[in-house]
């Protein structure tokens, strides 16, 4: 099988470079092009980035020289870690000019007809894309995944969703400072303390998982009928969400039903999907970031200590990788399966 | 005034230097008596104590030779920052032998006439002490504090409690590491790290503060009727525990209304009383424990960012000094309402 | 005795904060004005400065209207914690208004003129303004202290220069991120982690210590002749400076001499000037940032574990309070300095 | 070829875990045997043990029964991660009974006819086992690596002190919590601290380092001629030993001449030896903990801004990972050379 071209937009930042670092070892893409902002542009990838993964840089990316924004890309798929400050308009851009573009960034999550998918929970949203004016005109579109703690939640809770429903759901994230990008978070903020405040982020989480457990009659999607509230803190964790939560089910289930349930994904067979999407462990103080960030290669979300919450009927623990499964490892897993359902 | 003499039982331990550094420099207690287990008895307590507080160790109690939990001491009031699994006996035997035991441990806390008592919130529970079988016989009895999370919960909830009721609350705690005493935790679980568990943590949040709300007639008293939904975490912060509460009231309200609530608690006059037993922030990336754990010496607890709770109808965050507002000062504040009112 | 009124420049900055909370509870200093850039200048400081100390804003400098760079200020003394970027001009710019201009930027330090100031080390150096070309103009002049690095090793081999010569000294540092202001050093670079490189940082520490150990005949200095090495770190550490010494003596002593010496610092009788300049400590395992960064006030040198060193004679830890003896503190020492010597 | 059976013993330890971690995966050496003490014998491993590895515990040891230190052994080596307080008597015994005994502890380091042995630097001490008394007996023997700080400093220094001299240096080290293993160091002492004190650390660095650059005639080991002075601190990192080195050249070099030498070491074609043995980085703020452990699989030691010291003549930084290259990966590469020289 040929690699399919792909190109990297944001590709010096934090969420740029972690897509760079798992595109460069991918078996069917291939990294042919690296945008970044006007400054970096011209200059060659190795020489312009600070680079900061724990892996070495891929070496056939170091010598690609930089493009600016509005220059056309030989590549098919674009995959954005772009600012949010800019991402809205040069997604859209490249989306009217052909583009498949596959974006982390918020700025168009909830756009009418661009869907906003977890492969695992609601992959058939991806069929949305065909109902964009620019796919109508050129073939190309926007797909998004959702901020980093909604993704956690959302397979977290998703299985039970499916089999018992749930129509309340309280959370309260613990963050890790790697979500801010870099520099981002100042260390006179965060070592030894606790910064009980995200800008946007309860409001993204309450929202957007609204719109991914919707249901999707091939035209529209409804929102599901479910109230989330949720309280995000920053702590001084490298990488990785851990989430108090608690929830309320529609449907009687033992506590057997439910660890059952959260086991019971099927296999998608996309290259990215971990053999377990959610992981469920005995031990009551798991998961936690330093244990459990590197299961399913930082794809697979642990749940634990699931017990009875006196208010909304049940609580567990919740842990995800926040820059691979929340961010560039939902990216490419959203490009796997627009490849595998035939988009690009 | 002359100085009323009290002792320390546990007075090496985490706790107990704690308190041993706030009875120091306190206008009318004086230590008059140091007490550990049979293998420190015997030494002088600055030979024996590896002094861990910042403020250095008072001078005139260096030389105070420790005694061992048997002996009989010369003070009217003992405070034990014993631990639990010798507490209970200790704290009973020296109460039959006519001692006002102050404690810190939760042995006792739920027996039937020990007061579990927040001066500002619940002071009048104190009274319970005169139907303890001890108190008839010798004048001996026990009081007992909340555990510190609960502490902290209870005085940012009571205010609006009283005035509006509260028939729900779920929390979630992002705790200190000097709540697990020294060594405690092992740097390996919790450099880095969230543990998202604390053994019996949950448990006393959701018991103790329905005790600590409950209404006393004089003879028993009646659990107030909250039901609360606790999920404990480690952080790696020093020490204050932060918090996300979400709540609903009984009676409608307003933020405006809720604020001036929280601020309305009436000066007791006692000495470790702060000026504000809650002090409320505008800024919603407040209270931090490294900007807030000194306000009002540590007895303040402060509160930030109340808003809207989708599920519960309200949330805010809360914070409090673990071993000073949670297990110290609380005991020590405990004794002065003890004084205040005639009991010793 | 009246109150003299002295102005802060770089006033919302980090060091200018520190300068703010010390002198707003100084006996004989009163803030009278406020100086910051002009985007700050018009507005009070209380509404502009994120106040990040652990003790409360001094009341009466909440309403002092921020003024710019250029102005007219009604002050005697002006303190300088403006960003090197700017330092030079300002402060020389006061200097020639007929100010006294006491900094702790590094823009003068090495300037002929310009006294390198420690008062406890070198306080007769002080004298050197008087051949400052504006203060034969106008009165006005320019005070320095060293580098926060550079004072805390020059307390601690100051009286064993002294007393027993030191040719030779290595130090290598673990310093705390407070040393990069705010927002300053990236969490993502030192949580958990240690950073082997600060700019600039171990030229001062090699270059300064000679001027301020060098002998003042009235005229000029003449550089001490000791040859000192510094390796500079950054570490996950709040406050302080933590210091591996080793140093070679021209004279014999026993560590029971060096010790001694150590702690012969005489009283300067200088209000922020700590009973102890420096504490020696037995315990080998101290001074730590923790546990030793209260002691004096923040003003005192701790140094510990004085050993053999197999290459150069003798090693020692030292530990000292980086933004108060190193940088706030040690200004407004200076500032009592010139009013006890009659400068102001 | 057939794997070639090997026990560990202290299997349930850190470093006892990082053996079994790395051997689970290893092409030529299979665990047979695991040894613990008395109170997890009979045991199985996946039982006993708390694992706290990132990487999972190996499948085919998870069944395994723990034996006691007595016992029989079906194994050719046997891994040592034994706890000083016993290791001496254990690996002893074990010797004297036929096996080759690769040993991390401390307590034979020092023997006459034990090799202290990285085989990078002094791979030809292998041969002294032939003079053991046991080998004689039984063939079996003991071999050990030396502290984990020692190897950092030997790896990074050896290349020049064989290609110009080294008489003297002088190292600081700031070191990991996991080398205090589990439980190890408590938070309470480390979090957002340094303690400059590790017990018995210098005086290891300060006599290992003779022996392992010594000469080897075949019969003994003749200590080198280099002085060195070691300042031990433990600092707020989970993995890997930053050190600030200074060294004296017999010899004149320039810095190119030094880089060259660092990376000239030659290949040993063993498995676990890494491409560089030695990695130089250009960044003066290089190597650091978090972006530098990984490299060669923990197995590289890197080092970067060479520069000139004062006192000594040069300075560089220094680091590598020590639980891998400073204590299990030692172990290992260890019995590799062993295999390879026909020892085993």
């Amino acid at each position: 099988m040929e690699k399919i071209k792909v190109g990297v937009l944001g590709c010096t930042g934090a969420v740029g470079q972690k897509l760079v670092s798992l595109l460069g070892r991918h078996p069917f893409f291939e990294i042919s092009e690296l945008v970044a902002s006007e400054k970096s542009a011209g200059m060659k990838y190795a020489e312009r980035t600070s680079w900061r993964e724990a892996s070495p840089m891929p070496g056939y990316v170091r010598d690609i020289v930089i493009k600016s924004p509005c220059e056309e890309l030989d590549a098919r798929i674009l995959f954005s870690g772009l600012d949010a400050s800019v991402a809205g308009e040069i997604e859209s851009d490249y989306a009217g000019r052909g583009y498949a573009v596959v974006s982390n960034s918020r700025n168009h999550r909830m756009d009418e007809f661009v869907p906003l998918v977890i492969p695992e929970v609601n992959g058939s949203h991806i069929a949305m894309v065909r109902d964009q004016e620019t796919y109508k005109k050129s073939g190309g579109f926007i797909v998004t995944n959702p901020n980093c703690s909604t993704i956690v939640l959302a397979l977290a809770l998703y299985p039970i969703y499916r089999d018992f429903g749930v129509d309340k759901a309280m959370v309260t994230t613990m963050q890790a400072i790697s979500g801010g990008g870099y520099p981002g978070v100042p260390s006179m903020d965060i070592l030894g303390n606790v910064v009980p405040h995200i800008s946007g982020e309860e409001q993204k989480m309450e929202t957007e998982l609204l719109k991914i457990f919707g249901s999707y009659d091939g035209n529209h999607v409804s929102n599901a009928d479910i109230t989330v509230s949720a309280s995000c803190n920053r702590v001084p964790v490298r990488d990785g969400h851990t989430m108090s939560v608690s929830f309320s089910t529609c449907r009687e289930a033992t506590s057997e039903d439910l660890i059952k349930s959260l086991c019971s994904y099927e296999d998608l067979e996309l290259n990215l999907s971990p053999d377990q999407v959610v992981a469920y462990m005995d031990d009551p103080a798991r998961p936690q970031p330093l244990l459990d960030s590197a299961t399913g290669g930082g794809m697979t979300v642990t749940v634990g200590n699931l017990r009875k919450c006196p208010v909304l009927g049940w609580k567990f623990n919740a842990f995800g990788h926040n820059t691979v499964r929340g961010a560039a490892g939902a990216a490419i897993l959203n490009a796997e399966l627009l490849v595998k359902e035939g988009f690009v």
